[in-house]
Formats: structure tokens, C-alpha cells, sequence
């Protein structure tokens, strides 16, 4: 069976098992990246996130809007450059910022069950390979 | 950077890249893999494929009504059981079969630029095991 069947099926359950887990803080597996993502670096500006998450503008403008809305993040236009955002966490993006990682590690966990510490070293190396590749030869 | 993290990139890079090559059938990329079931064993029955697919049923009968209005695919009631539709290809799905196949070899040769033969191996076998651990360990 091909890898890009296996990538699909996996993916597709992997984001099943975030939404699910992250429902009731109402939102969504797109979402919680950037919630980690601005309690890590508070301040930062939109294009950057845009930058290193390989996701076109518009889904990036939606889902913070909806975060926005959610009450997770706020915007403050940027000193230097007023045509951008920085992006900054509420409270409430705080308290779940620990509760978006307990979750990835679970799911992380249930992805790798049976591999030996090895395997994860390979997987992890040849995954984040591929990733690149996708990143460098297939435009989004 | 974490696992779950490059799955999610990689594989938005490559429905991007099969929605591009697919677009001018038609056709994107949660659709192509009916085609070739379909193809490959003509008679199939919707239960069957979303079985083999892991993949909602809502969204299985979605895809198959859209590829039905557009000309590639048949359904038959089962002789069996009048409850179930069998699934046959059109000329036009036989056409594109060997199109999808071409498209999908070469975004896997996209992303496996660089790999040893045995990295590519390995890499298949831990793919699959870790897409096997979120099919039994993750439900859809």
C-alpha cells in the first residue's frame, strides 16, 4: 500500500483524535497550533506564523480571527510596521496551552505504540525528511 | 519539532499537489482514491470501500455522488441485497486511471527525494505501522 495512503489515513485520524480532544475548549485541531505558537512567542507577527506553519494566508487569517473571536488571542498592530499584526495570548489561551500539549502527547503516544526508542529516532528523522521535501518541491 | 506536526505539513503539501494535477479531470484529492478502488474492482460495494478507506461514510457517499454526476463512476442495487449499491467505472474513470497513478508515483518521488533505498523502506514499514496504530487506536 502506497505511503500517500498511509499519510492521508493517518493524518485523518490524528486530527479526529485533536478534535475531539479539544472540543470542549471549542476549537479545533487547525486551530491549536497557533495557540501554542503565540504563548511561545508572544508578539509575534502574522506573516511569521504564516512562515513557519507552510499554511496559505487565508486559513491562517481565519482560524485567527475565530481564536480572536474565541476570546485565546489578541492583535495589536505592530510599532514598526502598522500594515502588520503582532499576536498576543490571553489568559485563556494560557491555561490551555498545557492542556493542547498533554493532548499531542497522547495522540503521539497512541501513533508510536509497539516502537522500540529506535524506530521513533528513525521515524521522527525520516518523517521530518519527507516533510521538507513536500515543503521544498510541492508549493502550497 | 514534533511528529504530528510534520504529518500535518506533509500531508497538506501533498493533497495540494494531487488537487493541482487532478484539477483538470475534475477530479481532487479526496476523490482520486475511489477511481482506482473502483477500477480495480469494478463491483465493489460502498461498505466495502469505506472499510478499506477508514474513512467517514458521510464523506464516502459524498465523494461517490459527485463522481457519479460527473461521469466516472455507475451504481448498481446488489442482486444479493437490494439495500447495498454495487459500484462500477465509466469509460472516463478507466481513461483517468493510469493518469492518477502517474500523479501519485511522482508526488511520492517528490517526497522520498534524497532517500537511500533502505530509508525508503524503513521509512514505508514505520509509516504503516504508525498509520495501523491510529486506525485501532483512534476512532474516526
Amino acid at each position: 500500500m502506497s505511503i500517500l495512503k498511509w499519510f492521508s489515513i493517518t493524518d485523518r485520524h490524528i486530527k479526529k483524535y485533536l478534535d475531539l480532544h479539544l472540543a470542549p475548549y471549542g476549537i479545533n485541531s487547525s486551530q491549536h497550533l497557533y495557540i501554542l505558537k503565540i504563548c511561545d512567542q508572544p508578539g509575534i507577527t502574522q506573516e511569521r506564523l504564516i512562515e513557519d506553519y507552510y499554511i496559505h494566508p487565508s486559513n491562517v487569517t481565519r482560524a485567527l480571527n475565530t481564536l480572536e473571536e474565541k476570546g485565546y488571542v489578541r492583535r495589536e498592530s505592530c510599532e514598526e510596521d502598522k500594515r502588520k499584526w503582532k499576536l498576543y495570548p490571553m489568559d485563556k489561551a494560557w491555561d490551555l496551552q498545557k492542556e493542547i500539549i498533554r493532548v499531542k502527547k497522547e495522540a503521539e503516544a497512541e501513533l508510536l505504540k509497539g516502537f522500540t526508542v529506535q524506530e521513533q529516532r528513525d521515524f521522527s528523522e525520516l518523517l521530518k525528511k519527507a516533510g521538507k521535501n513536500a515543503i521544498f518541491n510541492i508549493p502550497l
